[in-house]
């Protein structure tokens, strides 16, 4: 099944996803429960919007052997947890709005794993029933401010560094997946989830340990490779495996 | 005024505190608008519940120098963002779960900003407008995670680490403020909001240069001096000058 969230007439919903690009409108949401109604609606009739926003938005760090060598980090030994932030969130079809002093603007396509049920100290056996989907993100980054600052606040929590979306799918054989990322059309980046260093299962029962998952939080499992210098009127488009594409132009912010 | 956020017979309610303990409830809330009702509450007859939860959880990770020296760290030359999780925040009046493995736990008392309207590029003239009011915060942190792990995840995001309240206060000196922790009745810290490396104003306006504030966002605005090692049993209160005292007692996580 596939879960939008949209908007249409300045009211914000979900439906569901089916036929490849009709929606069928429901009262209620994926997390609290709902009924189907009978509107039928057009995927190009509506708003793509953000798929949800979290409680807590985590992520993996480093989680992909390639990547970690590319930024010059070490392998980490143990799953630590990362954070970003919900002023950040872009929807599939908007505008990247690159900062006007941002000079080394990259992206960084990701797995992205929305939680269904409230979990605290899960085995990894047990992870799998909490999790009501998948969805794709672009952790878009600022370099230079990534290696300048203290945190990562600028660098990867600017508004619009955080496109996520199209929709999440509640079916996804997340062992054997792809992720494609394109810049106008032209491939510059593959590599398989079954590289990650730490797989969903034993990150999320280690999280588990010491703080409650909630419905409808957020972790992005991390990316692998490198990107080219993202420059005003690219378009990016992130692929994973049986999720769709995520889309997003990059544009100059323009100084008022 | 103060805003207190309270339940009753399982509904979470905001309210507003006067005459010292005297609750008169409202329809609706402090960022989205309310009406009073004639309904007056004692506030020895409700729960205490955190008083907002954010949609983004700010912190400023170093402001006050002596706590960045007994840190070891170096003071920042510019102010750079830091986040904490929701999962994390917890009552005035409950407990404190210290971790089964843990074993280094301290409190770090802080003043609390609550965005009141959304903000983006404002100056530091503009900043005071878009604040609700202040609060109380206990940055709790387990200081051999903070030292081993990557992130501050479980060293400062562990369930139950972020102790906020007990309400908000829409008026405050912030620039006067004591901030006095003790430990079982004794003081342990003392210090003053002046000696804030970065100030409220120029901390946001700097944020907002690349990020919107939103209502409801929170600013926990780092503390000064250190913390004796806590021990289960302990309760610590964190008094600010004006804005009341968050009291929370520290117990032991009991594994099942």
């Amino acid at each position: 099944m596939r879960w939008l969230r949209y908007s249409l007439n300045g009211k914000i919903s979900y439906g569901i996803l089916d036929d490849g690009d009709k929606i069928t409108a429901v009262n209620g949401d994926p997390l609290g429960g709902y009924e189907k109604t009978a509107t039928r609606l057009q995927l190009a009739d509506v708003k793509i919007e953000v798929p949800i926003v979290p409680s807590t938005f985590y992520c993996v760090g480093l989680n992909y052997v390639k990547h970690i060598s590319t930024e010059g980090m070490t392998i980490p030994k143990k799953p630590d947890v990362g954070y970003r932030a919900n002023n950040a969130l872009l929807a599939h079809g908007e505008d990247v709005i690159i900062p006007a002093d941002a000079t080394r603007v990259h992206y960084e396509g990701e797995l992205v794993v929305v939680i269904g049920k409230k979990a605290r100290n899960i085995s990894v056996d047990e992870v799998k029933k909490c999790i009501l989907g998948y969805t794709i993100g672009n952790d878009v980054s600022e370099r230079n401010w990534q290696a300048s600052d203290r945190t990562f606040w600028r660098a990867k929590n600017s508004d619009t560094f955080k496109p996520m979306g199209p929709w999440i799918s509640t079916e996804a054989d997340v062992s054997t997946m792809q992720t494609v990322v394109s810049v106008n059309g032209a491939q510059t980046t593959c590599f398989e989830t079954a590289d990650m260093l730490f797989g969903i299962e034993e990150f999320i029962s280690t999280m588990s340990g010491y703080l409650t998952l909630h419905p409808g939080d957020i972790i992005w499992m991390g990316t692998d490779g490198s990107s080219p210098n993202l420059q005003p009127g690219d378009r990016v488009d992130v692929s994973l495996t049986g999720l769709g594409t995520l889309s997003n132009r990059f544009v100059k912010q323009e100084l008022s």
